[in-house]
């Protein structure tokens, strides 16, 4: 066939500075989904694109260009609104765990979408794998069975959901071209878009466990995403939260699991239940519920009703004890004092070389690995105290993974102790967005 | 094997204007060349090289590493020095036919790789192939040979040289990123040197109907070239020269043979001969040879000799004509007055589409095709006089290079005529170089 355009005019146009038509997103898109743009086309103008930007307009219509590449969900037939959340990835991030169940306790139906690990912050489908017999990949119809039956159902995207978007973001990751905001939100917001939902909250991650580690830059993100769901007729709104220091005390496919089981019994960390029922409060103001106060329905059992039947109706046993590791090895305190840094990108990147994550697409992941904090930020030790157990199902990773918490935080290591000193500060550190 | 470095490191440091080591630059071009950095990989790089530049060591480098990618070939045994010169790219630029028998009749061995003409300038290769018989590929023994018997020697480089820039130009041409000035003079600049000539004159063209549109630019590129050049032990100098109007009358393959013929016999258009000398002295004087005169070797016949001799010794015909176009059409002036506009790019564009050149690397070239100048700049002309001829064995062809001729310098068309003008300003804009 005859194209409408010629891949290199459009690439010079963004090169040079210039703004692309709709017309030249549409077609450079939809080339490139069906191949008629090359893999060493599409990656010099995504270079491009990250060195020169995109306005508002354009990064519209790059997104509904990859929306329109594949099939829009719907669930307007559902007899309760619906809300999502996406978190931009962070350390010991396990919210959606307890979160999807929570609000959908409240009231509103969780349609969430979500993914596998790639690099040091972990994949909500990994850490839902360590629970025996459940299932990750579930039809269209199975999913708005789950959301009329439960009310909340976490499951993979379908492979029709934004196509352009997967090859797309595989092609940036071999190609240093992922850290393009206009990219990275027009990424996120394609499939929360087709994914149908009517409210979305953003939890914009800053700090050294999260990919963006400057305030600036997350809240130019977060608006970008903002403004593209808005403009989709979508209920958007963003927490920028702290990922300076990990969520939690468990860092790893299993222990998060059996984390969010502690939440949802009322118990749990203080920082894990404070940002559950803030994205719930978020979320359900979003679908216009004031009336209903979440930390009652984690308190009364509700939430984790609501999650032993998402848990079952996806095949998963909601009684089964996580696996143990079969190696550990303990981190110990050098000295007295109190616990002043406990780096986020240390503690990832420790439990992602113990096994929890993986370096490429097709690796496995392992349930046990990972780091417990048995003291964090804030927190008062002793030298000789047990900081954090590291678990692995293979033992010869133990030398990289300390090495990882030794070369944290710019070489300094990822604790540090002193003799005084604060705990955690705020976790919400900024709100976008017009929803209340 | 395990690589020394990650392509995505490599890219992100670039990306971010970071400086790249040479340790980075020798890897990733080595790499590139056997197939470790993808095609995807390696235009992301380019785009970013374009975006943020290179420092005068990373472009040494670069062009270190892509000779290194191949052969290197050594005329140090001849009794005579060696001489070559390098044109951007130019409408009607035949000045290597004339310049290089010219050179070598006054005691140059001048070894010249040359290239075939991808869109509107021509290549060297496609004008000589118009001779009967001539072939541009030789061995590099015969290549030896032939500079130690008649002194002279045009052909094809041999896939051996630099092949990491064979590569990389092909992906460049596709990618939007061929306007990097760090890629262009170490593409141009690691075939020369791995070519083995002693000196090295590059005519740098600036103008409508050059590559370099801005003498600034055209300056940044020259003085890059120098530097390289230097660098790698070789005398190297540039001159910067006009290209806003076509050089000579003729553009197009056999036209050119023709008229660079009329040069070696004593005649030719004004300009051909003055750029032929000024370049054939500045290669002469790069080899320390200042006591011969090139323009008396033109006029007494030696350099038509030398001609005749380089090209029977590629097996073409010196006597044969050139073909006539089997089509052809007439530009007629349409008021009275003097040619104050000949538009380079929109002649070059013309003798391109009525077959001259090719759109992509595979077509065919014609012989006969192109566009001869009966009028040029500064010349007065009387209503309905023929100002050129359009030429081609197509005939559909003629709308669309009428089409370029209307279009060209900015829409107001090749031609202008005016009450009164000034012919050509001077040919040589400026010099840059130690050699003298």
């Amino acid at each position: 066939m005859t194209e409408a355009f010629d891949a290199v005019d459009v690439i010079v146009t963004k090169r040079d500075g210039g703004t692309l038509t709709a017309d030249q997103i549409d077609w450079v898109v939809d080339a490139y989904t069906r191949g008629a743009v090359a893999d060493e086309q599409m990656s010099s103008l995504a270079m491009a694109i990250l060195q020169r930007g995109m306005d508002r307009t354009e990064i519209a219509q790059w997104t509904k260009a990859m929306i329109a590449s594949g099939e829009r969900l719907d669930f307007s037939d559902l007899p309760m609104p619906t809300a999502d959340k996406h978190s931009t990835g962070g350390v010991g991030d396990k919210i959606t765990l307890p979160l999807a169940p929570l609000v959908a306790a409240c009231g509103v139906a969780v349609p969430q979408l979500s993914g596998r690990g790639l690099g040091h912050t972990g994949g909500t489908l990994d850490k839902l794998e360590s629970i025996p017999g459940w299932r990750a990949s579930l039809s269209n119809e199975e999913m708005h069975e789950q959301l009329r039956s439960v009310g909340a159902v976490i499951c993979a995207a379908g492979s029709g959901l934004a196509p352009a978007d997967k090859k797309l973001y595989a092609l940036r990751d071999v190609t240093g071209t992922v850290e393009a905001i206009p990219l990275i939100a027009s990424s996120i917001m394609s499939k929360k878009i087709a994914e149908g939902t009517g409210v979305l909250v953003l939890d914009v991650k800053v700090g050294s466990g999260a990919f963006m580690k400057d305030l600036d830059m997350a809240r130019e993100l977060a608006a970008t995403m903002v403004d593209l769901g808005t403009d989709a007729g979508v209920t958007t709104s963003a927490l920028l939260t702290d990922m300076s220091t990990p969520l939690g005390r468990g860092i790893g496919n299993g222990l998060e699991v059996t984390e969010s089981v502690e939440v949802l019994a009322g118990g749990g960390p203080a920082d894990v239940v404070e940002l559950t029922i803030m994205l719930a409060r978020e979320m359900l103001a979003g679908a216009g519920i004031t009336d209903v106060d979440p930390a009652e329905a984690l308190e009364d059992g509700r939430a984790m009703d609501t999650w032993r039947r998402m848990i079952s109706a996806q095949g998963g046993d909601p009684d089964a004890t996580m696996p143990d590791a079969p190696h550990t090895e303990e981190v110990l305190a050098e000295s007295d004092g109190v616990i002043t840094r406990m780096d986020a990108l240390g503690v990832g990147v420790a439990a992602w070389r113990l096994g929890a994550g993986r370096a490429r697409k097709e690796d496995p992941v392992q349930a046990s690995a990972g780091v417990f904090l048995h003291k964090t930020l804030g927190e008062t030790v002793r030298k000789g105290d047990v900081i954090m157990t590291l678990n692995t199902e293979t033992p010869e990773r133990f030398d990289r993974a300390k090495a990882a918490l030794a070369d944290a935080c710019d070489g300094e290591g990822t604790v540090l102790i002193e003799k005084s000193g604060e705990g955690r500060g705020p976790i919400v550190l900024d709100r976008i967005g017009t929803a209340t």
